[in-house]
């Protein structure tokens, strides 16, 4: 294990988990059925042109927005502070660290007024303190009050939002943005032979990731490589996988084991490209809060996954949006 | 789901995770076969009337200190904090605060200098920072270097420690302690008819809990319920009970799931009668900042596990050391 | 182990398998709807006063037959036979044996010609060989052409009918009635202290069981203890206890495993009251051609299942038809 | 589903399950180490120059004889008789079909007398009746009497031999030769566009094969593609992934489901170079009596195994002799 020794950066503690994410997508009601009645996401609410998705366990209103729109990819990222005074600290670092500052939002139907800013790669995070909690339907309220809503056991039906995978053309300068702006630390990277940063993989909480960033390698620019949902089993994620076949969705890969953090996986690619992950971490968490970050080489990173499986072409090349789209 | 608004009590963010946990055995040889060969711990350092055990991806050194003494039960409860700043500043709110304080210890061959304290039923406390980290012999480390050493497969095997459930005559007093001293919230708790608090579950980082307290009923003091290890799986459990069936290990009850919590568990008594318990969370974390405690009635906890199983009678009063012994 | 050496009786390898169970309902609705939405069953064809459902993965039309009554319990129990001529002989050993022949029924819409006998106790016997294959629905059909229809993950989603358990005063007669009518052998029974047996388990190929007796202790006549189906994996067991409870389903025992037969099980009670199973096995099959029956004693019955835990009491004395209600 | 209507050939029911596999190896105490201390066996019996091991569930003596060779492959195949009448009966019904009859063997230290023959392309197979059952030592029973040995959970810790996956250059041959001989029947098979059959997956009982065989793609002769022991659960199979990871065992892929069968595999060499896998089928069986074989197309086969892996290439071109080594 690569040792301890390392600091959390400034304004660790300030970002609470990560909130939602929003999918745009060209295939609106395509897409809408693949996440509600395959991935199994519940609709919190539905309006003409997006809808507001959470999975069963997910305590806010909503952790997926799918938005119709003519090209697909990931419309922008939310994150929730730890405080309102949290949130008033986050939004001056980020001002005063001179990133792309998009201003205060006024919020959605699933949260409050937000501060919006933009990563080097056209990005867009926000974030926000007040939110709005499920408000599970009367035949949605779970048999036990500690959770969130129904366990609903439509489709694959993760349990709650996960992580999420941006594309940069330079993680190095993606990775100061996450420590300026979220105060992230870095838990795993790969550090390639020519210098530059491969991947990275980022948390400000005790998940071994929220988000992670790899080489942008198709030309595109503000592109999304995957959302992932956690399941708490691996098993249901090789029962995914059935209902994935079932359901003529397009697997890419998987189920297998990443080597970077250990992570049971399965992507598959939703009706308009967006490409989705199941995952299962298992027990691990990062605890330490001297965590130092596991560096991989290109040499390790060579073996494969964790169980040698070779990494799919696709997996290198596809993003949304497709570059001949935006 | 109760609502949120909940703010956590000053010092939250200040400890970042339960270390270790010191269990007295008068049965040393037996109870140190039970928790390598059958429970899965790997030996870090023996020593002739204690021995220092870690689960295969605890990262510190230990995570559990044998101890041959006289008697059964708890001999000490090891919290890290997540910084030497943040050890002097509890420290210092611990003795503001009242509790009884038994000083600065030096540490073992498991950490460095320790503050250590005592709740109003004397169990005994220490929160560190200096730590040791794991040294896997060159044939237990891992194969992927994110892990702490080698997943070995020996018996159990669980992946991490997770939590433990110490016995208090009266809970709301233990809970203040747990807020004064470590910063803890309350997760979840049993509001009992009597106006009695019956337990509370505590965390101090995104667990669901790293230390439960539930009221004793045998009329023991300082006395411990059990101590749990986390698997990355639920059928690791169902795996280990079969392992403790064939190895003669009294299993108390389960496998089952909690309704409180929603873990999966399977309880055992290692051979000197200390009550140790195997769990699994699935992906459940409490993310919320501001989550309020789920509250529990009697008339609920009368339903009885979340499939119904009854709880069984010993679980409500053993506890150890056994009241005669001490 | 015990040993080796029986013989398997006359008649043995004429009988291919249970093909299915009539299943009685009161509360016919409220049935049907539980055995597609929450068990996972799929509807084959629905009458006025009865459904025939299959689980995805079984060959036939139909492997429960759910009959609107008057009262609960079994209708009939239907085998297959081997081959036409298996059939002829199977009922010719029948007649000849003075069991109480019912005669020859024309068949249903699930299967062609059956030969109709009842055992001692009044339960309903047939075998057939001509059926009817599983017509899947084109949006029902599989992926993979080796499946009998689709996964379709509705609900338990078990894969195929496994087995079920009636009751009887007087368990070595019905199994004489057994080695008589399909030529079944005894894989694995219970020896009580007073002589009797109280249980039998029964196969006629290499699933451990497709039959158990176990001796009637409420006083009725002609009950159905239980009807189960086979899941694939335990996990799929523990998900089906959680669907179970959030929909409101009496979950009687389990998940555990049992002793006998070593089957990870959970019973729960359909609308009605009749009481179903779901069941895993592993890979355990019964292959030695000279299996000789494990004989458990009430002694190690005493120990419970296999995991420790203690019968509950309706597990001895529900069965279907109430006594009252016939 | 392909349909029903095939008829069993002659011989069906004589024959009732794979008993061993006699598996070559040039480095004996290495593959010893693998397949008892990795894989999971137990060693019944070591002699200087082979050892007999068993799954902890198997009920024979052994189910694998490893022999020291100058090689590596199979050495014969033991398939155990339905009776002592059964196993005459087939013997005469092989000398009659003109296969190459090797005679009566006295058997070794795991079974009585056998009848040895040999298919058109050198494997050697051997039929018996007479067996020795599982001797566990007295540390080695079992907790549940119905259990062949204890569940040890030493490595991977199959529970029983399942089949194995010879090459032939005809696999059509091969076909009448199982025919012929073990009274097999074919579940599945590859048709291939050039009107040769890829492979052929033979059963003689309930389970969905025994046997199968591949056409033999890198020129070798009496090749050995696999040996495979079966798991209870799919999660077995993971933990198996990671034990062999952690022991240098070469993964070749896995896991994954197969499409043909639909088992969950993961295949790995051990050290001598042959090729062992771990699967699980689920609660499938083949129960119809009139099961007519699924016939793949190579279009179908091309979509690859079931979630859409690709089949790796020393997956057709590895055997066992190495094609230059005999």
């Amino acid at each position: 294990m690569t040792g301890g020794g390392a600091t959390p950066p400034p304004g660790w503690g300030e970002i609470a988990h990560l909130g939602h994410v929003e999918l745009l997508t060209n295939r609106f009601e395509e897409s809408l059925d693949f996440f509600t009645r395959v991935y199994g996401l519940k609709v919190s609410l539905q309006e003409p042109d997006c809808a507001y998705l959470r999975a069963w366990d997910d305590y806010e209103f909503h952790s997926l927005k799918l938005t119709r729109h003519h090209t697909t990819g990931v419309g922008h990222i939310g994150y929730r502070a730890a405080s309102p005074e949290a949130l008033e600290a986050r939004a001056e670092a980020i001002a005063a660290a001179g990133h792309k500052v998009l201003g205060w939002d006024e919020g959605d139907a699933g949260h409050g007024r937000a501060f919006r800013f933009e990563d080097p790669f056209g990005h867009v995070f926000e974030i926000y303190f007040d939110t709005r909690r499920a408000e599970p339907a009367p035949e949605d309220r779970p048999a036990l009050k500690n959770m969130a809503s129904r366990f609903h056991a439509q489709g694959a039906c993760p349990r709650r939002i996960d992580h999420l995978n941006l594309l940069a053309s330079d993680v190095s300068v993606f990775r100061n943005f996450m420590q300026d702006c979220l105060g992230a630390r870095v838990t795993e990277m790969i550090q390639l032979d020519n210098g530059r940063i491969g991947g990275c993989w980022f948390t400000i909480n005790n998940k071994t990731y929220d988000l992670a960033c790899t080489e942008e390698q198709g030309g595109g620019t503000a592109r999304l490589h995957h959302v992932t949902y956690a399941t708490d089993q691996r098993e249901d994620i090789l029962r995914a996988a059935d209902i994935f076949l079932e359901n003529g969705v397009h697997i890419e890969t998987g189920p297998h084991k990443h080597a970077i953090q250990g992570t049971f996986f399965l992507y598959a690619w939703e009706p308009a490209g967006n490409r989705v992950e199941l995952a299962n971490a298992g027990a691990r968490l990062i605890l330490a809060p001297d965590h130092a970050p596991v560096v991989w080489t290109e040499a390790e990173r060579r073996k494969g996954q964790a169980w040698g499986l070779k990494t799919i072409e696709t997996f290198h090349t596809h993003g949304t949006p497709p570059v001949e789209q935006r």
